[in-house]
């Protein structure tokens, strides 16, 4: 590590991922980057937990499947979601019989997966490493804030919790893209206490994670074709401008939010924008992964974004803390000469 | 790795430990492995989730403390614990500002926090990693079953969630005791439903993962003073050794688990033992950890247990699936030369 980031010798390839959606993520701008769409909320199943499970284990079976790969060819898997207990990830992975390590960011997780995979393969663990996330629109609100049924009213910071999941496969195959280097986050509160404004909550954390990599690898923001953040939505992502600003950076015309991309503002019900896990996780695998793969984009930073918080404790009247971790993907996987990087060689 | 077990090249050893426990702990049998001990459950905070945070804080500091080190010597921390969205993990360590993974294994979290560290350290990724995880029985009850004051009845079966925490930092020093390798459990669900027996839910996964070490590393149980087992309790116990009664192996005599241990069974209430994330953990820093590095123990294998459950998905009739991952922690941190492992070399 370098300050807070780990910067990988062997420059990792995500070589497959796969993205799968709701009705919602169907019916927006981006319905083309999932593999598969879901228009029934239960997946077939009997309850929303165990659509959400049914959901995560579809974006891991379209994974593999798009990379020629069984579930015997993975060496490790991380994975998580926003249930209680993770139970999403549990359930939906228990029959693939694939070595599991549990991981809990949020809205994070993706990142952190990412970032996980990529160590595990970087440093000669895991020939394959996985990593997974979902959420589930109905799942969550009954968890979160009320059940449907109830038809409560939603604030205009809201962020609509996204029904999607998405899977990818990390190895030391050469296929762009590559994972060039990780800056594991901080929990960052500034005190945010409203539930219903995530964005708020979560924009401190995101620039706390960027403006780090952007120290520890001495790169500028113009470096990167897009720097992405998870789900700030528009209050968030307006906030995340602001705060490069205060350091003089203007990063408006290269930040993107998966939060604002994934649905129509025109046409969807979704005030902020969109958010979960799921969010971050579907953009990256359905829409990133595959520009990059193709040279659309050269270089990006992923700061997918989590707000740490439960049902319990903000009832409880505590603050939201967030965490972002930040990956930088590119279309090279060639070393950038001028970052000096510590790399302590084991005894 | 060599199957699902990853062996350590430079051996990473547990530099400093700590742990701290609740008044039930301290009127127990193991007081003396306690760093601290509070009387008060609510630690002098306003309700038990703060209360816990406080606790895992408590831990942290004091395991940095043992070790003279400070937050700002740990590059990375990994940490979890039962309560809904990990909240007891992010709301203690909030304000040391150290970067963090957020794992979820529910009560396998501290050889999860063990793994990862370990293989940070390792692979030269991090100078000095560190894991925790607590658990705290009131905030557990009230969680997963019912409030307290509601004077719930409680099974044989049921085990008693420890108020307990423990932190550990792994680095490149040579201080024994040593990570020598770390198996990565998988999710075992063999259709137990009772949340008032979780003993009989983890036992089939401790077994899963300790037979995988077996066959990964070629060596036999009686090769290790001690086989360790999270919360099993007393009925998971039984069941773990009759498994492996099952393949011809005996480990009565070197089977010990963290559940049976915590408690005194003729002087405190507790059913069939101790469970909770808090009590492998507090174990492992309290006790295992120091009699490893006096050379009490020469080799001991640890293989915390955790139950996956959530009380959403356990109302609605799903089984119970249980993950457990095995570490090999060793007095000595030398070579075995009769283990042969596969170490690919990054490009």
């Amino acid at each position: 590590m370098k300050g807070n980031t780990v910067f990988f010798r062997s420059s990792p390839s995500i070589v497959t991922s796969a993205a799968v959606g709701g009705k919602m993520e169907g019916d927006g701008p981006m319905s083309a980057c999932f593999d598969k769409i879901n228009e029934d909320p239960y997946f077939s199943c009997e309850t929303f937990e165990q659509g959400e499970s049914k959901l995560l284990k579809e974006a891991v079976l379209h994974a593999l499947d798009k990379g020629s790969l069984t579930p015997e060819g993975i060496d490790v898997m991380f994975g998580g979601d926003l249930l209680d207990q993770c139970v999403g990830t549990t359930y939906g992975i228990k029959d693939l019989d694939i070595p599991y390590l549990g991981i809990y960011g949020a809205c994070s997780t993706v990142t952190e997966g990412v970032l996980l995979s990529s160590l595990f393969v970087d440093g000669g663990y895991a020939d394959r490493a996985l990593a997974v996330t979902s959420s589930h629109f109905c799942a969550a609100e009954r968890q979160y804030r009320l059940p449907l049924g109830y038809g409560g009213q939603r604030t205009p910071t809201s962020q609509y919790t996204a029904t999607a999941a998405g899977a990818l496969v990390v190895s030391a195959e050469r296929l762009p893209p590559y994972v060039r280097a990780a800056t594991v986050g901080r929990v960052v509160d500034m005190g945010v206490k409203d539930a219903a404004n995530m964005g708020a909550a979560m924009a401190p954390a995101a620039y706390a994670s960027l403006s780090q990599f952007f120290k520890d690898s001495e790169l500028r923001p113009e470096f990167f074709d897009a720097i992405v953040t998870g789900d700030l939505g528009k209050v968030g992502s307006r906030l995340l401008c602001e705060l490069f600003e205060r350091d003089g950076v203007d990063i408006r015309s290269l930040h993107r939010d998966c939060g604002t991309m994934l649905y129509s503002f025109e046409e969807q019900d979704v005030h902020a924008g969109a958010s979960g896990a799921g969010c971050a996780a579907s953009m990256l695998c359905g829409y990133f992964v595959p520009r990059l793969r193709s040279g659309e984009f050269k270089n990006i930073l992923f700061a997918a974004t989590g707000a740490l918080l439960s049902p319990t404790v903000n009832a409880q009247g505590e603050s939201i803390p967030a965490i972002s971790h930040t990956v930088w993907l590119s279309f090279d996987a060639g070393n950038v000469p001028d970052i000096r990087f510590e790399r302590k060689e084991p005894l």
